[in-house]
């Protein structure tokens, strides 16, 4: 039985985990650890976690599960940083965007005979405001909670024997949190996320830092925009901080993606007073009615 | 005194008024025509309109007030068939959503001695799914409903004096409606609006058409995307019929903008490793700010 949980790092994901584990009944503790002190206080203080470890050795001793909550290279740190403590009766899970780098690091540095499991993991929710003030248990209701565990030729390794339990007590609390899961493998994660998760942040920044240039001087004219300026504009609240690393792992499938979506732009351009319109509508209808 | 308002075409905007209209106590008669009579009929059932006209002249007959809410071609249609019936104590208004073309008709078959008048509106309000089943007042709560009325070089012509007072009336019933009237210059409009409200639209149908490309045969993969995917992609459920007209209508100034959005995206493309990136997550975090 699950005793203790460490989140290192106690922004929106890391905190809505605690709150997600708080809501489904989890019994046992939860220490948390962030790298700005007052960011890990606000965690304690809305309930996301139960206490603050000084340092990462401290959050780590005794805690069953570990979850590493923070941006991708900081997560990269982390497990390089815990190889050498952690243990086979340990098992290290992350939430980082992107796959392809962080599960071939957990293969080299974990899931091997004497060492702990790394159980890489990445929950479709968000928002685009972070910190622990802003996270939610509800942001997990009816998300996806992918896992890149299967083995392919560039992910042969298998968690090792002692980390497979935990990693079924890890996915009953993720069930519990009201996630669907999803196993892929994690080259294949980060090609199919491009599309459906970063390609639409990058197009968001795109075409909101475009209507800034344009229309932002002008409060008035924001107004007019209505709900689909609102909607389109949402995600460009989105911190660099956190997509920074996401461009630099995951760069050949977003650079794909973004310029699929710039031949599409200027295919309807090029057709605004051509049948071929229809055609760009009627697809776009079919995915909303699919 | 209004006793009767006439409105042609009741899709979602021409129904959403006359429920707005009843919602702020018009206490007169509000009677409706559409192309398609079935469709007519949903509006009468909803009590979006109180009876339904067999045509077009017996709808106008006796109403002081005639709302046109077709696409815009046939706006333009309904203005040619009406020129020769109306009088100076009617006014004619619409809700076209590009005005430029529609208020160049305006000024030369009615504002004139002798004729009805024509004021060209534009509320800044909609859904992705149109029809009277879909109509509600609450649609014009905080929006922006824009009249192209102020002269320009390209738009000399004024309300004949007989319709001015009508022209108020009908404003005054738009602020009831919950809206904030603004008026600018048609050109002006059609300009603005290209950034604000159709580049969204075109750019959620190329995206979306693209991700129907790319992951539409996969149930579970679309469920991946979670929010982000369902916002950036629900105005790929906008009907053809409507932006066909607006394509037509304004296809310079929405071609300038997809161009810029192409180079934008090409821009982000190009610095997913360079501090660059980084400005354009400033900009666009300083247009959710402001």
């Amino acid at each position: 039985m699950l005793q203790r949980i460490a989140i290192l790092g106690t922004g929106l994901l890391g905190a809505s985990t605690g709150l997600a584990l708080r809501a489904a009944g989890f019994p046992g503790e939860i220490i948390g650890w962030n790298r700005s002190p007052e960011q890990g206080q606000a965690a304690v203080s809305n309930g996301s976690i139960d206490s603050l470890a000084p340092d990462i050795f401290t959050a780590v001793r005794g805690s069953q599960i570990i979850l590493l909550a923070t941006p991708i290279y900081s997560i990269l740190d982390l497990m390089e940083q815990l190889s050498g403590v952690l243990t086979p009766a340990q098992l290290l899970t992350d939430v980082g965007s992107t796959k392809a780098i962080i599960t071939a690091a957990g293969n080299r540095l974990y899931n091997q005979p004497g060492r702990a499991g790394f159980l890489p993991g990445h929950p479709m929710a968000g928002k685009e405001l972070g910190g622990a003030t802003n996270a939610e248990a509800a942001i997990f209701h009816n998300a996806v909670w992918i896992f890149t565990t299967l083995a392919s030729d560039d992910n042969p390794a298998q968690l090792p024997p002692a980390a497979v339990e935990l990693a079924a007590e890890w996915r009953t609390w993720v069930k519990a949190f009201g996630c669907r899961m999803l196993d892929i493998d994690a080259a294949r994660h980060d090609e199919l996320i491009a599309w459906v998760s970063h390609l639409p942040q990058f197009l968001a920044t795109a075409f909101t830092a475009l209507i800034e240039d344009q229309v932002g001087d002008t409060d008035e004219l924001k107004a007019v925009g209505g709900r689909a300026l609102r909607e389109m504009t949402r995600l460009g609240a989105s911190p660099y901080s956190m997509w920074r690393d996401i461009a630099y792992t995951n760069t050949d499938s977003i650079a794909r993606s973004l310029h699929a979506l710039e031949q599409r732009l200027a295919h309807i351009r090029e057709n605004l007073r051509t049948p071929e319109l229809r055609d760009e509508f009627d697809l776009a209808n079919r995915f909303r009615k699919g």
